[in-house]
Protein backbone atom coordinates (compact mmCIF):
# COMPACT_ATOMS: atom_id res chain seq x y z
CA UNK A 1 0.00 0.00 0.00
CA UNK A 2 1.00 2.76 -0.77
CA UNK A 3 0.62 5.74 2.15
CA UNK A 4 0.12 9.88 1.51
CA UNK A 5 0.22 12.11 4.31
CA UNK A 6 -1.45 15.59 3.88
CA UNK A 7 0.67 18.63 3.99
CA UNK A 8 -0.52 20.03 7.10
CA UNK A 9 1.34 22.84 9.09
CA UNK A 10 1.53 22.35 12.66
CA UNK A 11 -0.38 25.45 13.85
CA UNK A 12 -2.56 24.43 11.50
CA UNK A 13 -3.41 20.78 12.43
CA UNK A 14 -6.03 21.25 14.95
CA UNK A 15 -8.24 23.71 12.29
CA UNK A 16 -8.22 21.24 10.01
CA UNK A 17 -9.41 18.36 11.81
CA UNK A 18 -12.37 20.80 13.09
CA UNK A 19 -13.07 21.47 9.52
CA UNK A 20 -13.19 17.40 8.96
CA UNK A 21 -15.19 17.01 12.20
CA UNK A 22 -17.93 20.06 11.05
CA UNK A 23 -18.08 18.74 7.37
CA UNK A 24 -18.69 15.11 8.34
CA UNK A 25 -20.91 16.07 11.06
CA UNK A 26 -23.45 17.34 7.83
CA UNK A 27 -26.54 18.40 9.58
CA UNK A 28 -26.56 16.58 12.44
CA UNK A 29 -28.88 18.20 15.17
CA UNK A 30 -26.63 19.92 17.72
CA UNK A 31 -27.64 22.48 20.68
CA UNK A 32 -26.87 26.60 19.83
CA UNK A 33 -24.01 27.00 21.93
CA UNK A 34 -22.58 23.56 22.97
CA UNK A 35 -20.79 23.01 19.26
CA UNK A 36 -17.50 23.85 20.51
CA UNK A 37 -17.59 21.06 22.98
CA UNK A 38 -19.23 18.43 20.62
CA UNK A 39 -16.73 18.62 18.61
CA UNK A 40 -13.86 18.64 20.84
CA UNK A 41 -15.15 15.60 21.96
CA UNK A 42 -15.31 14.06 18.53
CA UNK A 43 -11.52 15.63 17.80
CA UNK A 44 -10.67 13.41 21.10
CA UNK A 45 -12.11 10.42 20.00
CA UNK A 46 -12.47 10.36 16.99
CA UNK A 47 -16.27 8.68 17.66
CA UNK A 48 -19.15 10.91 16.48
CA UNK A 49 -21.43 8.77 19.22
CA UNK A 50 -20.64 12.03 20.92
CA UNK A 51 -23.16 13.61 18.48
CA UNK A 52 -25.84 11.71 19.75
CA UNK A 53 -24.71 11.26 23.55
CA UNK A 54 -23.97 14.52 25.18
CA UNK A 55 -26.68 16.07 27.37
CA UNK A 56 -26.32 19.51 28.52
CA UNK A 57 -29.07 20.97 31.46
CA UNK A 58 -30.55 24.10 30.12
CA UNK A 59 -27.75 26.98 29.55
CA UNK A 60 -25.13 24.34 31.20
CA UNK A 61 -22.60 25.94 28.82
CA UNK A 62 -23.10 29.70 29.67
CA UNK A 63 -23.42 28.70 33.48
CA UNK A 64 -19.91 26.78 33.31
CA UNK A 65 -18.33 29.70 31.63
CA UNK A 66 -19.67 31.73 34.23
CA UNK A 67 -18.49 29.60 37.05
CA UNK A 68 -14.78 29.68 35.41
CA UNK A 69 -14.95 33.73 35.18
CA UNK A 70 -15.72 33.54 38.68
CA UNK A 71 -12.39 31.37 39.41
CA UNK A 72 -14.04 28.23 40.11
CA UNK A 73 -11.71 25.01 40.16
CA UNK A 74 -12.01 21.69 38.48
CA UNK A 75 -12.03 18.65 40.73
CA UNK A 76 -11.27 15.49 38.26
CA UNK A 77 -11.46 11.32 39.26
CA UNK A 78 -8.54 10.60 37.54
CA UNK A 79 -4.59 12.04 37.43
CA UNK A 80 -5.22 11.52 33.41
CA UNK A 81 -7.70 13.62 33.53
CA UNK A 82 -5.94 16.62 35.67
CA UNK A 83 -2.93 15.70 33.51
CA UNK A 84 -5.09 17.10 30.42
CA UNK A 85 -6.47 19.70 31.72
CA UNK A 86 -5.25 23.57 30.50
CA UNK A 87 -4.24 24.77 33.96
CA UNK A 88 -2.76 27.51 33.14
CA UNK A 89 -5.91 28.45 31.01
CA UNK A 90 -7.95 27.94 34.26
CA UNK A 91 -5.19 30.04 36.24
CA UNK A 92 -5.79 32.73 34.15
CA UNK A 93 -9.39 33.35 36.07
CA UNK A 94 -8.07 32.12 39.53
CA UNK A 95 -8.97 28.39 39.51
CA UNK A 96 -6.87 25.25 40.53
CA UNK A 97 -7.89 21.72 39.40
CA UNK A 98 -7.44 19.10 42.14
CA UNK A 99 -7.31 15.20 42.11
CA UNK A 100 -7.72 13.41 45.61
CA UNK A 101 -7.28 10.23 44.34
CA UNK A 102 -3.40 9.29 45.49
CA UNK A 103 -4.32 11.11 48.97
CA UNK A 104 -3.35 8.97 51.75
CA UNK A 105 -5.93 9.75 53.73
CA UNK A 106 -8.38 9.20 50.71
CA UNK A 107 -6.88 5.88 50.68
CA UNK A 108 -7.55 5.20 54.09
CA UNK A 109 -11.11 6.28 54.52
CA UNK A 110 -11.72 3.82 51.31
CA UNK A 111 -10.36 0.98 53.21
CA UNK A 112 -11.72 2.16 56.64
CA UNK A 113 -15.52 1.98 54.98
CA UNK A 114 -15.09 -0.28 52.07
CA UNK A 115 -15.98 2.29 49.27
CA UNK A 116 -13.84 2.91 46.50
CA UNK A 117 -11.03 6.14 46.71
CA UNK A 118 -13.47 7.88 44.13
CA UNK A 119 -16.33 8.26 46.31
CA UNK A 120 -13.96 8.79 49.49
CA UNK A 121 -11.88 11.91 47.02
CA UNK A 122 -14.91 13.31 46.47
CA UNK A 123 -16.05 13.52 50.42
CA UNK A 124 -12.21 15.37 50.33
CA UNK A 125 -13.54 17.20 47.62
CA UNK A 126 -16.94 18.41 49.13
CA UNK A 127 -14.46 20.29 52.22
CA UNK A 128 -13.12 22.61 49.86
CA UNK A 129 -14.31 26.08 50.04
CA UNK A 130 -14.02 27.54 46.64
CA UNK A 131 -16.64 27.56 43.71
CA UNK A 132 -16.28 23.96 42.13
CA UNK A 133 -16.91 22.20 38.42
CA UNK A 134 -16.28 18.60 38.88
CA UNK A 135 -15.07 16.70 36.25
CA UNK A 136 -15.61 12.92 36.48
CA UNK A 137 -14.10 10.50 33.86
CA UNK A 138 -13.92 7.31 35.38
CA UNK A 139 -15.84 6.36 38.31
CA UNK A 140 -19.13 6.28 38.60
CA UNK A 141 -19.37 5.69 42.16
CA UNK A 142 -17.77 9.30 42.53
CA UNK A 143 -20.88 10.33 40.34
CA UNK A 144 -23.25 8.77 42.68
CA UNK A 145 -21.64 10.77 45.99
CA UNK A 146 -21.73 13.62 44.13
CA UNK A 147 -25.32 12.95 44.01
CA UNK A 148 -25.81 12.21 47.54
CA UNK A 149 -23.94 15.08 48.59
CA UNK A 150 -26.49 17.59 45.96
CA UNK A 151 -28.82 16.18 47.23
CA UNK A 152 -27.71 15.99 50.88
CA UNK A 153 -27.33 19.72 50.28
CA UNK A 154 -23.49 19.57 51.50
CA UNK A 155 -22.36 20.94 48.22
CA UNK A 156 -23.46 23.18 45.74
CA UNK A 157 -21.27 22.37 42.40
CA UNK A 158 -21.51 24.99 39.66
CA UNK A 159 -21.28 22.56 37.05
CA UNK A 160 -21.19 18.86 37.17
CA UNK A 161 -19.04 16.75 33.98
CA UNK A 162 -20.11 13.16 34.58
CA UNK A 163 -18.49 11.43 31.71
CA UNK A 164 -17.79 8.24 33.37
CA UNK A 165 -17.09 5.25 31.58
CA UNK A 166 -17.72 1.86 31.72
CA UNK A 167 -19.79 -1.11 31.94
CA UNK A 168 -20.95 -1.09 36.05
CA UNK A 169 -23.01 1.52 37.14
CA UNK A 170 -21.86 4.43 34.73
CA UNK A 171 -25.39 4.32 32.82
CA UNK A 172 -27.20 4.69 36.00
CA UNK A 173 -24.67 7.11 37.74
CA UNK A 174 -25.24 9.35 34.76
CA UNK A 175 -28.99 9.45 35.14
CA UNK A 176 -29.24 10.29 38.69
CA UNK A 177 -26.92 13.39 37.98
CA UNK A 178 -29.43 14.66 35.18
CA UNK A 179 -32.06 13.97 38.07
CA UNK A 180 -30.38 17.07 40.28
CA UNK A 181 -31.23 20.57 39.56
CA UNK A 182 -27.29 20.94 39.14
CA UNK A 183 -26.03 22.35 36.14
CA UNK A 184 -24.64 19.27 34.24
CA UNK A 185 -22.42 18.05 30.61
CA UNK A 186 -23.29 14.19 30.52
CA UNK A 187 -21.98 11.58 28.20
CA UNK A 188 -25.41 9.64 28.34
CA UNK A 189 -25.17 5.92 27.97
CA UNK A 190 -21.47 3.88 28.79
CA UNK A 191 -19.25 6.07 26.90
CA UNK A 192 -16.47 8.78 28.33
CA UNK A 193 -13.42 8.87 29.86
CA UNK A 194 -10.70 11.05 31.44
CA UNK A 195 -9.67 12.34 27.81
CA UNK A 196 -13.44 13.35 27.54
CA UNK A 197 -13.13 15.09 31.06
CA UNK A 198 -10.68 16.97 30.44
CA UNK A 199 -11.66 18.22 27.11
CA UNK A 200 -14.87 19.68 27.55
CA UNK A 201 -12.91 21.39 30.63
CA UNK A 202 -10.77 22.29 28.02
CA UNK A 203 -13.49 23.69 25.12
CA UNK A 204 -15.17 25.55 28.14
CA UNK A 205 -11.50 27.03 28.70
CA UNK A 206 -10.69 27.89 24.86
CA UNK A 207 -14.68 29.38 24.25
CA UNK A 208 -13.56 32.32 27.36
CA UNK A 209 -9.88 32.46 25.17
CA UNK A 210 -11.78 32.82 21.89
CA UNK A 211 -13.96 35.30 23.67
CA UNK A 212 -11.70 37.05 25.01
CA UNK A 213 -10.38 37.90 21.60
CA UNK A 214 -12.97 39.26 20.17
CA UNK B 1 -37.24 7.71 35.13
CA UNK B 2 -36.31 5.26 37.98
CA UNK B 3 -32.55 4.60 38.30
CA UNK B 4 -31.16 1.45 39.88
CA UNK B 5 -27.57 0.77 40.89
CA UNK B 6 -26.37 -2.72 40.82
CA UNK B 7 -24.44 -3.31 43.89
CA UNK B 8 -20.98 -4.59 43.21
CA UNK B 9 -18.13 -4.43 45.54
CA UNK B 10 -14.96 -1.87 45.29
CA UNK B 11 -12.68 -4.44 44.47
CA UNK B 12 -14.93 -6.50 42.10
CA UNK B 13 -16.12 -3.68 39.67
CA UNK B 14 -13.21 -4.26 37.31
CA UNK B 15 -13.75 -7.96 37.42
CA UNK B 16 -17.67 -7.55 36.82
CA UNK B 17 -16.79 -5.40 34.03
CA UNK B 18 -14.51 -7.46 31.76
CA UNK B 19 -17.37 -10.23 32.43
CA UNK B 20 -19.65 -8.01 30.28
CA UNK B 21 -17.41 -7.13 27.74
CA UNK B 22 -16.00 -11.08 27.36
CA UNK B 23 -20.22 -11.75 27.18
CA UNK B 24 -20.60 -8.97 24.45
CA UNK B 25 -17.75 -9.92 22.27
CA UNK B 26 -19.32 -13.22 22.25
CA UNK B 27 -17.49 -15.35 19.21
CA UNK B 28 -15.93 -11.90 17.80
CA UNK B 29 -12.58 -13.54 16.53
CA UNK B 30 -9.85 -12.22 18.31
CA UNK B 31 -6.01 -13.42 18.25
CA UNK B 32 -5.15 -15.55 20.49
CA UNK B 33 -2.68 -13.54 23.81
CA UNK B 34 -3.95 -10.22 22.62
CA UNK B 35 -7.76 -10.95 24.48
CA UNK B 36 -6.61 -8.88 27.69
CA UNK B 37 -5.36 -6.23 25.44
CA UNK B 38 -8.08 -5.53 23.69
CA UNK B 39 -10.64 -5.95 26.41
CA UNK B 40 -8.98 -3.41 28.17
CA UNK B 41 -9.23 -0.94 25.64
CA UNK B 42 -12.82 -1.74 25.09
CA UNK B 43 -12.72 -1.27 29.47
CA UNK B 44 -10.93 1.96 28.69
CA UNK B 45 -13.38 3.18 26.20
CA UNK B 46 -16.66 0.84 26.29
CA UNK B 47 -16.23 1.32 22.24
CA UNK B 48 -16.37 -2.01 20.94
CA UNK B 49 -14.46 -0.73 17.75
CA UNK B 50 -11.27 -1.99 19.55
CA UNK B 51 -12.22 -5.56 19.17
CA UNK B 52 -11.39 -4.86 15.70
CA UNK B 53 -9.44 -1.97 14.68
CA UNK B 54 -6.29 -3.38 17.15
CA UNK B 55 -3.64 -4.78 15.08
CA UNK B 56 -0.59 -7.01 16.34
CA UNK B 57 2.61 -7.56 14.47
CA UNK B 58 3.71 -11.29 14.90
CA UNK B 59 4.70 -12.32 18.47
CA UNK B 60 3.84 -8.42 19.42
CA UNK B 61 2.81 -9.31 23.08
CA UNK B 62 5.04 -11.64 23.77
CA UNK B 63 8.05 -9.43 22.31
CA UNK B 64 6.79 -6.74 24.17
CA UNK B 65 6.37 -8.78 27.35
CA UNK B 66 9.85 -9.78 27.28
CA UNK B 67 11.03 -5.75 26.60
CA UNK B 68 9.00 -5.25 30.13
CA UNK B 69 11.16 -7.88 31.53
CA UNK B 70 14.11 -6.60 30.10
CA UNK B 71 13.34 -3.42 32.21
CA UNK B 72 12.84 -1.18 28.94
CA UNK B 73 11.18 2.04 29.58
CA UNK B 74 8.23 3.86 27.91
CA UNK B 75 8.49 6.99 25.44
CA UNK B 76 5.02 8.80 25.57
CA UNK B 77 3.75 11.86 23.21
CA UNK B 78 1.36 13.71 25.88
CA UNK B 79 1.46 14.11 29.73
CA UNK B 80 -2.03 12.19 30.00
CA UNK B 81 -0.72 8.69 28.72
CA UNK B 82 2.23 9.41 31.47
CA UNK B 83 -0.39 10.25 34.13
CA UNK B 84 -2.17 6.77 32.99
CA UNK B 85 0.75 4.70 33.14
CA UNK B 86 0.90 2.24 36.08
CA UNK B 87 4.27 3.55 36.91
CA UNK B 88 5.08 1.32 40.20
CA UNK B 89 4.26 -1.31 38.12
CA UNK B 90 7.30 -0.57 35.44
CA UNK B 91 9.64 0.37 37.97
CA UNK B 92 9.47 -3.11 39.44
CA UNK B 93 11.00 -4.54 35.98
CA UNK B 94 13.34 -1.36 35.85
CA UNK B 95 11.91 1.12 33.62
CA UNK B 96 10.59 4.69 33.91
CA UNK B 97 7.75 6.58 32.08
CA UNK B 98 9.15 9.82 30.01
CA UNK B 99 7.25 12.18 28.27
CA UNK B 100 9.01 15.12 26.50
CA UNK B 101 6.71 17.20 25.62
CA UNK B 102 6.79 20.11 27.99
CA UNK B 103 10.64 20.51 28.16
CA UNK B 104 11.89 23.51 26.85
CA UNK B 105 14.53 22.29 24.41
CA UNK B 106 11.66 20.73 22.78
CA UNK B 107 9.50 23.33 22.40
CA UNK B 108 12.86 25.50 21.56
CA UNK B 109 13.62 22.69 18.77
CA UNK B 110 9.98 23.09 17.16
CA UNK B 111 9.76 26.40 17.12
CA UNK B 112 13.14 26.40 15.28
CA UNK B 113 11.92 23.66 13.06
CA UNK B 114 8.74 24.83 12.51
CA UNK B 115 7.70 21.26 13.12
CA UNK B 116 5.82 19.62 15.88
CA UNK B 117 6.89 19.36 19.76
CA UNK B 118 5.53 15.55 19.55
CA UNK B 119 8.12 15.23 16.51
CA UNK B 120 10.79 17.39 18.37
CA UNK B 121 10.36 15.12 21.50
CA UNK B 122 10.73 11.80 19.56
CA UNK B 123 14.18 12.96 18.36
CA UNK B 124 15.01 13.50 22.18
CA UNK B 125 13.77 10.22 22.53
CA UNK B 126 15.95 8.58 20.47
CA UNK B 127 19.57 9.61 22.32
CA UNK B 128 18.04 7.44 25.17
CA UNK B 129 20.38 4.58 25.58
CA UNK B 130 18.08 1.83 27.05
CA UNK B 131 15.35 -0.91 25.45
CA UNK B 132 12.54 1.25 24.84
CA UNK B 133 8.56 1.07 23.77
CA UNK B 134 6.95 4.01 22.15
CA UNK B 135 3.29 4.62 23.38
CA UNK B 136 1.86 7.37 21.17
CA UNK B 137 -1.86 7.95 21.75
CA UNK B 138 -2.39 11.81 20.40
CA UNK B 139 0.51 12.82 17.37
CA UNK B 140 0.76 11.25 14.10
CA UNK B 141 3.63 13.81 13.62
CA UNK B 142 5.24 11.49 16.35
CA UNK B 143 4.63 8.03 14.61
CA UNK B 144 5.75 9.32 10.99
CA UNK B 145 8.97 10.46 13.32
CA UNK B 146 9.51 7.52 14.17
CA UNK B 147 8.88 5.89 11.45
CA UNK B 148 11.46 8.12 10.11
CA UNK B 149 14.24 7.44 12.87
CA UNK B 150 13.46 3.37 12.31
CA UNK B 151 14.08 3.64 8.43
CA UNK B 152 17.66 5.41 8.83
CA UNK B 153 18.69 3.00 11.54
CA UNK B 154 19.00 5.28 14.27
CA UNK B 155 16.56 3.33 16.72
CA UNK B 156 15.39 0.31 17.16
CA UNK B 157 12.60 0.05 19.77
CA UNK B 158 11.29 -2.97 21.06
CA UNK B 159 7.89 -2.32 20.20
CA UNK B 160 5.85 1.21 19.10
CA UNK B 161 1.86 1.45 20.51
CA UNK B 162 0.66 3.63 17.36
CA UNK B 163 -2.56 4.15 18.92
CA UNK B 164 -2.86 8.66 17.76
CA UNK B 165 -6.08 9.76 17.82
CA UNK B 166 -7.81 11.79 14.83
CA UNK B 167 -8.21 13.12 11.59
CA UNK B 168 -4.96 14.36 9.93
CA UNK B 169 -2.54 12.12 9.18
CA UNK B 170 -3.86 9.51 11.64
CA UNK B 171 -4.94 6.61 9.67
CA UNK B 172 -1.40 7.33 7.33
CA UNK B 173 0.86 7.33 9.73
CA UNK B 174 -0.52 4.52 11.44
CA UNK B 175 0.03 2.80 8.34
CA UNK B 176 3.57 3.57 7.73
CA UNK B 177 4.29 1.96 10.75
CA UNK B 178 2.96 -1.39 10.34
CA UNK B 179 5.58 -1.43 7.01
CA UNK B 180 7.94 -1.24 9.63
CA UNK B 181 9.62 -4.17 10.84
CA UNK B 182 9.08 -3.24 13.93
CA UNK B 183 6.85 -5.14 16.45
CA UNK B 184 3.81 -2.86 16.95
CA UNK B 185 0.05 -2.46 18.20
CA UNK B 186 -2.07 -0.79 16.31
CA UNK B 187 -5.32 0.97 16.19
CA UNK B 188 -6.45 1.15 12.73
CA UNK B 189 -8.22 3.95 11.56
CA UNK B 190 -8.84 6.96 13.05
CA UNK B 191 -9.58 5.97 16.85
CA UNK B 192 -7.03 5.44 19.88
CA UNK B 193 -5.69 8.33 22.47
CA UNK B 194 -3.73 8.82 25.35
CA UNK B 195 -5.53 6.38 27.03
CA UNK B 196 -6.18 3.80 24.90
CA UNK B 197 -1.89 3.88 24.94
CA UNK B 198 -1.43 4.28 28.53
CA UNK B 199 -4.60 0.88 28.52
CA UNK B 200 -2.19 -0.83 26.41
CA UNK B 201 1.03 -0.42 28.27
CA UNK B 202 -0.63 -1.05 31.39
CA UNK B 203 -2.79 -4.21 30.27
CA UNK B 204 1.05 -5.84 29.11
CA UNK B 205 2.10 -4.68 32.86
CA UNK B 206 -1.13 -6.52 34.39
CA UNK B 207 -0.35 -9.56 31.86
CA UNK B 208 3.04 -10.18 33.66
CA UNK B 209 1.54 -9.49 37.18
CA UNK B 210 -0.80 -12.01 36.55
CA UNK B 211 1.76 -14.71 34.66
CA UNK B 212 4.63 -14.07 38.11
CA UNK B 213 1.26 -14.69 40.29
CA UNK B 214 0.92 -18.79 39.02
Amino acid sequence: MKVELEKVLPGEIEARSFEIITKELGDTPLVPGTEPIVKRCIHTSADFDYAKNLCFSEGAVEKALAAIKDGASIVTDTQMAKAGINKKALERFGGSVYCFMSDPDVAAQAKEEGCTRAKASMDKAAKLDCPLIFAIGNAPTALVRLYELIEEGRIDPRLVIGVPVGFVNVVASKELIMETQTPYIVARGRKGGSNIAACICNALLYMLKESGRE
